[in-house]
């Protein structure tokens, strides 16, 4: 009898997870199951912000692939998904190889979103994965390197715009005002020369979180230094900075380092496969499913899932798509062995925490709200369950923020 | 009485060596005397080259000059000269503010020379002073970063040609082959993608140098990766490499980075005072003086000593610096005094040694020809020696090369 080919496409938070949970349910003999990666190494995308400002090392961040997969039952295939070929159900990957499933997990991760904005693309960084992280952070280190090997001194090399204060703007702003004072001494450079920048479109900082929470997190920023400016909607990047305007007024910030973390969409992939999608993500049915593509799976940043108590979707997270990545793991089961019922995905929300810098945060964790280093501490928790969930205690202490204990 | 005011500019080799002697041999009661210095710490520009590729933190090849004087006997300035006035007998600073003098040294360090050679100086980084090695070591951080986030890759951003195969340039090229197989695994690139190209317009590497001792450096350095373009001139530099001739056979080669380590001229000031200079070096008498002007000595890059063996200069080194500091320093007790005579300059060389990367190197010690190990070796014990002449032996435990102890 042919064993049904289970194919997992992308190793992130959502991707991992169903590998993980594939390879405890199934046996040997029940499935071949491929995971398909751009990378050997998984990155923690939810700790992109620290190795962008330069306070953890890239290679906390990730870790390979092989130390969490069980060899003699998951296949890795390191390799670029070009499209998927719904009708032949097989993936197409970028060297023009192909991998056949009778099941696929959808796990592509999302992509910058910069909305159309002229510039941003050509002259914003993004803290998209580990290569984009340790390009920041070499940049914004380049710029304190060079201000003082000048004669006429260029403060602009000295100004960091971020573009967004939402959970990523604001995490990366908390790592930034930490490290800009290791910059200073590391480059003799006088740090009130220094302007770090954030640039919101929307009436408030972190938009959808409790308002005494965002109030504290932005006083502690701007009591580091940050300069906030809310409702104020960048227009266009330029290789000198970046236009904003409010209210019909136009200003001109000049920043060589300029930072876009306001918009995240699904991976083109979806688009380029012709899945029905809402900038890029597929909104699925209760198992998981795309509609009309019975045996095809997504989740995390490539799902869109309706929270209905507002009838917004909810914001692609790590939580979200770790609980769907161990639905659809059991789901595939079921399918695999023709035998239960699939489960519906429901929403367990334990809660979020937005970091400020190592030692302060803010969140709502069980539905209590917390701050200072009560929400640092939870941080450090959260990240360490999620390397827990994909590998176990030794990945926690291989990896994990232990710093703690 | 009026005491004579003694200052000396510049706290490079031979400018702290002339302060500290002068400092232990004068009496407070003495002489008044005063150091100008652009910036609060000494670097030792013979490891700037380290700092450079990155194998040795910037930090570690300078130090505080208050470390090093005696505050109650010496008085520092920290400024950046504009001028010497012989006449009005004071140092013009670029902040306007004046400094008099009865005995002046002169030890302001070299500059870098491009013999006009179109876009180098726009173009090219040189290994000048802390400010630009922590530059270039930026500047190569972030193109190897910067690699993976593009989709096109370009290649030339792996590519750094260093200009010259003098001492600097080879110590420099020593470091970096080290050190690009660590840029490689941080950064995730292929070593094979990586081009290091050294250009020498003589025919030669490290001309003056032993030929056997230059063959052994050039094949050190090619077996790990250096490709040689020898008797072949830089004719440009332009924003995207350099364009080199041979035999008026041109030919553009593309690098992101180059790095000029081909030529050291004096300081601009000596020119901007009206001494008489052979590029910006002032050729001084036996007692180390410019040619009527019997209370101003030349130290260091500053100044140019004839080898009468060859009839040529002596290059500028640290070692002919100290030298010329500590005689500067009994020559100007004399005079303080009135009393003995004035010594006159002869240069003991005590021999070279050029690295190749920490454990590599070759070099002539007391007339004997060495290289490997027992060269790095000496390398080190001649840079922990410039350390103890100046600030004895607490200087050598804090910033010495003592790995090999």
């Amino acid at each position: 009898m042919r064993k049904p080919k289970i194919v997992v496409l992308g190793a992130g938070y959502g991707g991992l997870t169903t590998i993980v949970n594939l390879q405890k349910t199934l046996g040997v003999n029940e499935a071949d199951i491929t995971l398909v990666n751009k990378n050997d190494y998984h990155y923690e995308t939810t700790w992109l912000h620290e190795a962008s400002a330069g306070t953890l090392h890239a290679d906390r961040v990730r870790y390979q692939i092989e130390d969490v997969i069980s060899g003699h039952k998951v296949k890795f295939v390191k390799g670029s998904v070009a499209k998927i070929d719904t009708e032949g159900k097989r993936v197409i990957l970028e060297d023009d190889s192909q991998v056949e499933y009778d099941y696929l997990v959808v796990a592509l991760g999302g992509e910058s979103e910069t909305f159309g904005i002229k510039g941003l693309k050509e002259y914003a960084f993004t803290i998209s994965n580990v290569n984009t992280a340790r390009q920041i952070k070499e940049h914004i280190e380049y710029q304190f390197a060079t201000y003082n090997t000048e004669e006429e001194k260029d403060d602009t090399r000295l100004t960091i715009i971020v573009g967004g204060a939402g959970f990523t703007g604001i995490e990366f702003l908390g790592e930034l005002v930490n490290r800009v004072p290791e910059l200073c001494r590391e480059y003799d450079v006088d740090q009130n020369k220094v302007r770090i920048i954030c640039v919101e479109a929307a009436p408030t900082a972190l938009p959808g979180f409790d308002p005494e929470l965002v109030e504290y997190a932005v006083n502690h920023l701007e009591k580091k230094g940050v300069e906030f400016k809310i409702g104020t909607a960048i227009k266009e990047g330029t290789p000198e900075g970046i236009i904003v305007g409010k209210d019909d007024v136009t200003e001109e910030i000049k920043a060589r380092t300029v930072v876009w973390a306001a918009g995240v969409r699904g991976n083109s992939v979806i688009e380029a496969s012709g899945f029905e999608a809402m900038r890029a993500r597929v909104k699925v049915d209760k198992q998981l499913r795309a509609p009309g593509n019975d045996n095809i799976f997504f989740v995390g940043d490539s799902s869109l899932v309706i929270n209905e108590e507002i009838n917004r979707p909810y914001p692609p997270t790590a939580q979200i798509a770790m609980q769907q990545g161990a639905l659809v793991a059991k789901n595939i089961a079921v399918l695999v062995r023709g035998q239960g019922e699939l489960g519906e995905f429901t929403f367990d929300n334990k809660g979020t925490v937005c970091s400020l810098g190592e030692h302060d945060g803010i969140g709502v964790v069980f539905g209590r709200k917390i701050w200072g280093s009560k929400a640092a501490f939870m941080k450090k928790v959260i990240d360490n369950r999620a390397l827990f969930i994909v590998g176990g205690p030794s990945l926690v202490l291989k990896k994990g923020k232990l710093k703690f204990l």
